[in-house]
């Protein structure tokens, strides 16, 4: 029995992509080094280069008149770049709510007939054309995010491609192990049964992505990716202040849907304002089914309470490390700095709380007091902020002037051991900066909330542990994405690991040298565990998949 | 880095049951016929059998004292044989609810740490030794369900433990596709990147099982290893007329997980009665994370809006047939005769709603009216109902007095076209029995509430299509557990197919002979769909099994 609508040309598609995808489905097992896109700007081509600044100096002041979706107006965004404080100019069409959704029902009639073989050679295809476009996507992102330009290359390109195509392997791995068409076959002696089985993988419903104005593009893909591999058409709510750098994307899959005789509907870029915001009425949509989103907590929290729908959040959390031992303090200060002055701290990873032992700790060149491993770190954060060349390539802008007064609420409650300034930007004058604060706190309110931005506060605890039975706590309660722990002592590091795998949270211990806690890398790392109240999902695992989709059976009795 | 308490025992029990388990996965991902264990009785030694018997009959009214748990008191159950209507007169140990959390909380600790490989080595032999016990199951499901001899040995016996296999085989697919342990390595040129990656799945927490009273084993026994084999300890809150069936499998894990050195606590049966139930306060229990329950709908969705739980629920349904045209009505007749009275219709997925066209169908020897068609089905029910042997053979007995009630309320409201009786049952002569009522329901608000217990209705709609499109919104808004199409045109059937998937349920056509839409087998068939009503879950996908934990991972940094 034929239950799809299949497309010769399509099917072709599927044929280009298969090896990739099963290549990635390995890597993703494996777990071992390996991605889809190279992340080095030079192994691209220097024409993409050029052409994709070329293309972002044109888009600035336009209307994005790239996306294949109607529109009742014209609307112009809240996008502002963080490096030079103006607006981008740029306007993009929006429908009313009621529009959006039904045009996504009549995507959802025909894309979840499309074989999934279809839809994942079609949506490798889609990250393979957003590739060629990586650069625009880089200045889109560096000037929405703040992000310094090589983390807006490589967080919004290669490593963002990456976890599309995770997303995809996965999806593969979850779709092809149940059979499309089963022949059944029993023998009752005085008769035999046979019966023609189907199983068709259909989604849950119609999806809804809501972005977050720090990472538009790696935050959403994952979850778009998983979605649209199912069968789900996505409605994509951009932050009002960055909408640019994923519209791309959008536009990308809506021309490659058209080309392929699709409605380019499958996808569409939902997109409103800081003054009138849409995102709730999208969300208590009845039809809107599965939920993405990446941002606050109290927003998270309403999402998750709505009847009816499966969500996938990303929240808050408040990270920690725990220096207990060390083998060269020099080593870890100079990569806590950088993981904490990287993109200003405004990454769910960027450590907050340092605890450290009163009583000091151990290191191979004899035992380091309190102090002097607070001078240490506070030594590399000044070191870091004040290179002209480490500062902006490292810190970058901060997206938006809220991030400035929530490091000045906290400053004004801690003990400040260096406050926070502004840095000088050599190519951009006016560019929002702000280098780290360093703080001493003691009070446990203000170290149990997250204060995203630059900062790194030390918290002195008696002895390491207390610093993992406070790191336990808050993983536990306040939720977590991120925990770092030193120790070169063995066995404090295998009870520090059990203890906090039972909080849900991920573990890094003694990260150094060029790896960061900040980082999770695609077919290795899992960003988030949706084991404590940071997040209740995880990039990418199987259940990122499953919930998004439900087999349904047919069986057709030939005898009886 | 050593995460886990292994014992090499365990280890052995694994090596012993692997083969086994992943040929189990390779069926449930071909889904043609395979069978763990043989339903026929013949298949099993004669020794256990008269064994079963004996052990059944010794337990009749005496303290059920092979659990290895603790009590406050013994509780006498309600348990009543549906055929003697005798109290059985087992006593059960019951403790306080902050005792049974207690302990699971404890047992928590210690099973998170085995290795899932050791887990799956212990659950597997678990069954096994079930499957030595299928006959006094059998009787123990016999004598309080109701059930008649042989679908109690079959349902509680081989398909539940098929079913558990099941479970089992898609926790290690899902277990297995990440490894415990990667090495990951990345040169820089200058300085090389060395992470030892460990990847630890971990239940959500601790797991409350809520049992019916019409397949105390059957229903339970999925979620029941799905939760053990992911580390969650589940906690057996089994229906208080129904517990002496389940309770013979929890005392075999119990004294297994004792003789390999873990807390029998890993699975605790929590009894209560109908008088004083414990079940609100335990799934209120903030501890209890997961909750499994087949039952009624008004409970199920007080379960399901619980904050903070992951729920796999089985409610209600109202499920339907449609006969569009047949090849042969007789057998058509008799095998929908046969479904609805299948342990007297108390089967979620026994038939309810006969839609049939007022213009009547096609056969292969021409036109049947409505009423021709209406008269082979009564024929087919009656012809049953009167049979010496096939009527308590097929029938059974009701599971409780209330199933009386509401087929007498039933019958008041629709015009009856065959009372429901009672039959005499050839050994049990003080049975509860009742045959099908079977009538004509022209009233939608009576055809779309599920009346479980033994009927057939039939309802006259305008042609096949409106039939379709009624199947479509009771599946929709009511949900549907079984859904049967009579339909020789192929044309018809890939529409009715396309239409009822995306209702989410699964259509079962033209079912004949010996395959009956009741029945879902393991490995081949899903049960439920997790996608319409009726159903949040479904036996066996893989949500089943990923929603129940969560990937952490720990990074141990050995160069940066």
């Amino acid at each position: 029995m034929e239950l799809y609508q299949r497309d010769d040309r399509r099917a072709v598609l599927w044929e280009q992509h298969k090896p990739r995808i099963e290549e990635a489905l390995r890597a993703w097992q494996q777990r071992t080094y390996w991605f889809a896109y190279p992340e080095d700007t030079k192994a691209y081509p220097e024409a993409e280069a050029s052409a994709g600044e070329a293309d972002f100096k044109a888009q600035l002041g336009r209307p994005f008149d790239r996306l294949r979706q109607g529109g009742r107006r014209w609307v112009v965004s809240d996008e502002v770049s963080p490096y030079t404080r103006e607006a981008l100019g740029i306007s993009y069409p929006q429908a009313d709510v009621g529009e959006w959704i039904g045009a996504a029902e009549e995507a959802l009639r025909v894309w979840r007939w499309v074989p999934w073989t279809e839809r994942l050679g079609l949506l490798m295809e889609s990250v393979a054309r957003m590739a060629k476009r990586f650069f625009e996507i880089a200045h889109a992102t560096m000037h929405t995010t703040g992000q310094a330009w090589m983390m807006a290359f490589q967080a919004s390109g290669p490593h963002a491609a990456d976890r599309a195509v995770e997303a995809l392997a996965v999806a593969y791995g979850e779709l092809s192990h149940i059979p499309e068409a089963a022949h059944w076959e029993r023998d009752f002696g005085r008769s035999k049964a046979v019966i023609d089985k189907y199983f068709s993988p259909q989604p849950v419903g119609i999806s809804l992505h809501i972005g977050v104005s720090t990472f538009p593009v790696w935050n959403v893909l994952p979850g778009l990716y998983a979605s649209l591999a199912v069968g789900s058409p996505v409605i994509l709510k951009p932050h009002p202040r960055a909408i640019y750098p994923i519209a791309i994307v959008v536009a990308i899959l809506q021309e490659l849907f058209e080309e392929y005789r699709l409605p380019s509907s499958i996808v569409q870029l939902a997109v409103d304002t800081v003054a009138q915001p849409v995102t709730r009425e999208l969300a208590e949509h009845p039809l809107i089914k599965l939920i993405d989103y990446t941002g606050g907590n109290e927003f998270g929290t309403y999402l998750e309470a709505l009847p009816g729908k499966v969500t996938f959040l990303e929240k808050a959390g408040v990270n920690g490390v725990l220096i207990e031992s060390v083998e060269d303090i020099e080593a870890v200060a100079k990569n806590l700095a950088f993981s904490a002055s990287l993109y200003s701290g405004q990454m769910c990873t960027a450590p907050q709380n340092v605890y450290i032992p009163r009583e000091g700790i151990k290191t191979a060149m004899g035992t380091l007091s309190y102090k002097e491993v607070v001078a240490a770190l506070q030594r590399a954060i000044e070191d870091l902020a004040a290179h002209p060349k480490a500062a902006p390539a490292i810190l970058g802008a901060l997206q938006n002037d809220t991030v400035i007064e929530r490091i000045e609420r906290l400053s004004a409650q801690v003990q400040v051991l260096r406050p926070a300034t502004a840095y000088v930007h050599p190519q951009y004058a006016a560019a929002r900066t702000l280098t780290p604060v360093v703080a001493e706190v003691v009070e446990e309110t203000i170290a149990r909330i997250e204060h995203f931005g630059p900062r790194l506060l030390f918290v002195p605890v008696d002895d390491a542990r207390e610093g993992l039975l406070r790191l336990y706590q808050d993983a536990r309660e306040k939720g977590m994405l991120s925990c770092a722990i030193y120790s070169t002592d063995r066995a404090f590091r295998q009870e520090a690991a059990r203890l906090l795998i039972e909080a849900g949270v991920i573990v890094s211990f003694n990260f150094r040298g060029q790896v960061f806690i900040n980082q999770s890398v695609a077919f290795s790392d899992f960003h988030g565990t949706g084991a404590n109240p940071a997040s209740n999902a995880s990039f990418t695992d199987s259940s990122f998949l499953t919930k998004r989709f439900h087999w349904i059976e047919v069986r057709d009795c030939l005898a009886g």
